[in-house]
């Protein structure tokens, strides 16, 4: 394969960069300008490759653009029908890193829902000890994940890790995805069909990516259908929960907890009723966060690079 | 089978005694006397059968006794020499409720496990979003439980649950058990073999129960086996820790973070050093705690009852 040009913005550690350095050779790398310069970095304008988050409109006007690799999982700035268009009509491919990411967010959310099941968030707090009013309360609220329902909704790389994981305790999963492909191994209904099943859902896991048809699906109505007590779990995006729904939810009990790695805005701001709200917990969308993170971004990058030389299909395309 | 005599004092709330009362029939249920009375409770004297707690030199000196279930797993006050002897001389049967217990527990340390590799307590409170210090802290050190190394010290019916939830992860387990029984299915070694393996170990779980021989096994000999940066975790027994060697081992940071859902004394002083320590997170004593987990413990007992009446072996059986 020829020399390529590879336009990279994506923001890592000296560990990472001089990984990169290495294993991309032959190819030739142009490290993206500091921010701040006017029109199209021309590195970019050059590149045969782009990895990071590069502007949509940049890449649309690169004119020797092969290929794109998306450091994130998440593609909400990319995932429109003008973006696609542009990238189908000059036959670029797109990639995100939805790989690197699929076991720490599976893990996040098992986390979340264990935590939930053995009340740590009380349970760490508790001072009282055997046969106080306290511990009661603990040692009999703590919930047994055997035998009880989760509805997936958003059925990707991530639920289906996750649904690995809680193999061992049988739960009833249920998955909820745009296109059913009969190969999720579960019950699986659309987006329309949720309703359904909503009311039998002691787990209900918010896997969705942000995009038009998605922001706000968790709405009042949703929230109304759900299972009295149900837990609610987003590590998906914030934009894709009515938070105001989620709040009263919350409040009326509908809803016994929720967890959140994502939140719409993020940070969420200190004064932001879901932050008084007991029930709800927090995290700073650092689901996908794992030691050596950009290391692993950057071997995704080198082993689809290695794919491109082998013109062998690409992980995690996405378009 | 002859009407049995079953002598009562687990205390149960309204919706357990009243099964109890049902489904123990033909047999005569006698409940324990309130507190305080002198001498040996009558209806024990009475008894063939007892269910709870009873007083082990009550329960030795009870002359028709054939059978004993303790209501929960931990059998510290009946596990000597003396009464084991009793017990086996009158050809008296004892058996635990472990396998009540089983489930909640191996949850609740892996609800740790979890809690510990995402980083929970601390991203429960950040408040700081993308990019910040705080976020790339909790970002970057998250921990990918996959290929990590973990001992499972004392290596029973929970232990063995444990490593069924973890199988997922594919992480490499170690058992530490007295007598290896070879079926445990993966490498198993004794007590004084562990300080070989403690020098690779990423977590090491404490579930031993406490005798005389565990009193104390995790000291500072011990910790100071541990590979830097070791989490450590106990949902065992708080005696079978040296906690101001644990406290050591955490302050120095030989130990990263310690788990415990028991302490010596339970509950520990609010003003305890152990308390104060950032990387020591505390339950209390809650592991074994589920809904309806009275409903479990009688249902446990009266499925021993019918065994009994069969003639067929007892479940957890342990004298």
């Amino acid at each position: 394969m020829s020399k390529l040009r590879i336009y990279v913005d994506f923001a890592m550690p000296p560990e990472a960069r001089e990984l990169l350095q290495k294993e991309a050779q032959p190819h030739e790398l142009a490290f993206s300008r500091p921010s701040g310069g006017e029109g199209a970095d021309p590195g970019l304008q050059e590149a045969d490759v782009a990895f990071g988050q590069p502007d949509p409109q940049a890449l649309a006007e690169a004119p020797s653009l092969k290929w794109v690799q998306i450091s994130s999982s998440g593609i909400t700035r990319y995932d429109n029908e003008a973006f696609r268009s542009a990238m189908k009509e000059r036959g670029i491919a797109v990639c995100n890193s939805a790989s690197v990411f699929n076991e720490p967010c599976a893990a996040h959310v098992l986390g979340f829902m264990l935590a939930q099941a053995r009340l740590l968030p009380r349970a760490l707090q508790a001072r009282d000890g055997f046969g106080s009013d306290e511990w009661s309360e603990l040692r009999n609220g703590c919930v047994d994940l055997r035998e009880q329902t989760a509805v997936l909704v958003g059925y990707g790389a991530i639920a289906k890790r996750l649904a690995e994981m809680l193999a061992p305790f049988s739960m009833n999963l249920v998955a909820c995805r745009r296109n059913p492909r009969g190969d999720e191994g579960m019950r699986t209904l659309t987006p329309d069909e949720l309703a359904d099943v909503l009311p039998s859902c002691d787990h209900v896991v918010d896997v969705l990516p942000e995009s038009e048809e998605t922001r706000g699906f968790f709405d009042s109505q949703c929230f109304t259908k759900c299972k009295p007590g149900a837990i609610f779990y987003n590590i998906g995006r914030g934009a894709t929960v009515d938070q105001g729904a989620l709040l009263s939810a919350l409040q009326s009990g509908r809803i016994a907890a929720a967890w959140l790695d994502v939140t719409d805005p993020e940070p969420l701001p200190a004064d932001h009723p879901l932050r008084s709200e007991p029930s709800c917990h927090i995290t700073p969308h650092v689901a996908g966060g794992h030691r050596c993170e950009a290391l692993s971004v950057v071997r995704h990058f080198l082993s689809n690079l290695n794919r491109l030389a082998k013109k062998e299909p690409l992980q995690d395309r996405v378009m």
